[in-house]
């Protein structure tokens, strides 16, 4: 059995999880980001203890995926603005406490070990995730194991840069793949868009956004699912991103599947299919075989499942 | 003992390699394009054999490095432009007249190798060599093995779109790498830019321009050194897609040393200096520990014995 913590800016959930990657005991609680890393990590060994007591199960690793960047090999959260974390050594802290080895690795590397494990991504050798929620992230499977580079900071392909753009990225740098394709880029090229268009009443999105509503992502594929002409222009150019940064991903990392994952991805097949149109146009290296795309299935359980799973796929 | 052979458009060198990755024999033949694949594959098994009856040299396997798209697992050349092959099963050719095991690999992935080996990136785990030349090619050390992906396409940075160009890439494509970076990019801009400036002859690249004389790459970056204006923008450019280039290498694969090789490296330190200065504008991440930069260091034997190692390094 193993332990597999998915540790969110909001939540903190803490699984036990067999070798089949099936959650048998879950306990969530809230992250209390203002008590401060201490507090946190008792939070986790806590629950552990609490599931350990009730099952009786033998641990074999606990695995945790953090929102940042994580120096794995010394078991140390680097950087984690969402809960103001800065050299966390959180491996040593629970080993001492629990006597089991601990994994981290960051969130989107551990939900595509999810992914390869039981979800889409099963049955390659070398294959990306692409969570496509507020950021980007990015996690790879090379050559059956977890990819996090030299120093944890592989696979952040949210910050690639792709072209230029009418906004900075957070990073300070302009024409990073998250300002054209995430949650946040989709409502900022829409709010663009539609105050330049304000008088196209003709389109449904448009009365939608003049009317004061607030524009999301899903708002966005919602009238694009219906043809709306401005919801398609913004799809369009999101997706247009996207495959630039497939092709991108392609010449780099020549990957066997691409799956979508985040809160963008339940546009689902739809989404699929406008990636796939902008794909072709992109698309290099003619004769070879293109990446699959597909969508993530394991949803939230991908944080727990992956977590667990670290120790056995490093 | 191995063989390593360098296949180029214009000659084609077989190398008898020892444990050590020393060159003990070495024959040069032109590669004669025109006769077509098996005449060259013909021209390769002949020099082979002319090394082993010299040197009665037993020869664990042979590696060939080849200029285009490879299918490593078949042994056959997909793809190369420069030789006009197309599904050459040049590994069962070779095997079937010599009765050794044959490895081939792309050649810019080969000299990565050359280099892991012997030269710029040995004692790493994870490095990439950036192969500045008429186009962009790249070659990946990942967790101590070459990386060539699902299709063999990996590596290939020089077709990762950065950014808009003014003209477009030779794969259709706009803002490519190599449209950048390469030592054709620095021409076409420096053609463009001193087209434009032509009345400013207190630059002496101007001047040179206006003179008829032929821009190259090593022009530009001699004008530099002299801290010519003109030389400078352009150098300042390459510099910049070099420095963006370096970061989207970072956030994907994060290696440990990024190493320059091609003709345009020959600019040396002083390219470097230029490259550091860029890569200071453009980096992010910056508690993390960047990429060493550095000169690739095997020349003219990357090939021959990056060839050689293949087998071992699979």
């Amino acid at each position: 059995m193993y332990i597999g913590i998915d540790l969110g800016g909001t939540n903190l959930v803490v699984g036990l999880v067999n070798d089949d990657g099936e959650i048998l005991e879950r306990i969530t609680k809230k992250t209390r980001v203002k008590n401060g890393a201490t507090e946190i990590i008792k939070d986790m060994i806590e629950a552990i203890k609490e599931i350990i007591d009730k099952t009786h199960a033998e641990i074999k690793s606990i695995g945790i995926g953090i929102p940042g960047l994580v120096d794995k090999e010394n078991g140390v959260v680097s950087e984690c603005v969402n809960l103001n974390w800065h050299g966390i050594h959180i491996k040593k802290e629970i080993e001492k406490e629990l006597n089991t080895s601990v994994f981290i690795d960051n969130d989107a590397t551990v939900a595509s070990l999810a992914e390869y494990v039981k979800g889409s991504l099963r049955n390659t050798d070398t294959s990306i995730l692409i969570t496509l929620g507020t950021g980007i992230g990015g996690g790879f499977i090379i050559n059956k194991k977890v990819y996090s580079g030299a120093n944890g900071i592989a696979s952040e392909i949210g910050h690639m840069v792709l072209g230029e753009n009418f906004y900075n990225c957070n990073c300070g740098r302009n024409g990073c793949f998250e300002t054209f394709s995430s949650a946040s880029a989709i409502v900022k090229y829409a709010s663009k868009l539609l105050e330049e268009n304000k008088e196209k009443e003709n389109s449904e999105l448009v009365k939608f956004y003049n009317s004061n509503e607030e524009i999301t992502s899903k708002i966005v594929f919602d009238f694009a699912k219906k043809n709306d002409e401005y919801a398609n222009i913004i799809v369009e150019r999101f997706s247009k991103y996207i495959a630039k940064a497939i092709v991108n991903l392609m010449v780099i990392i020549d990957p066997e599947i691409i799956s979508f994952g985040g809160g963008v991805s339940h546009a689902g097949e739809f989404m699929l299919k406008k990636i796939r149109e902008e794909f072709e146009k992109e698309r290099i290296f003619k004769n070879v075989v293109p990446p699959k795309f597909v969508l993530a299935e394991m949803g939230n359980d991908a944080g727990i499942v992956g977590a667990a799973f670290l120790n056995k796929y490093q």
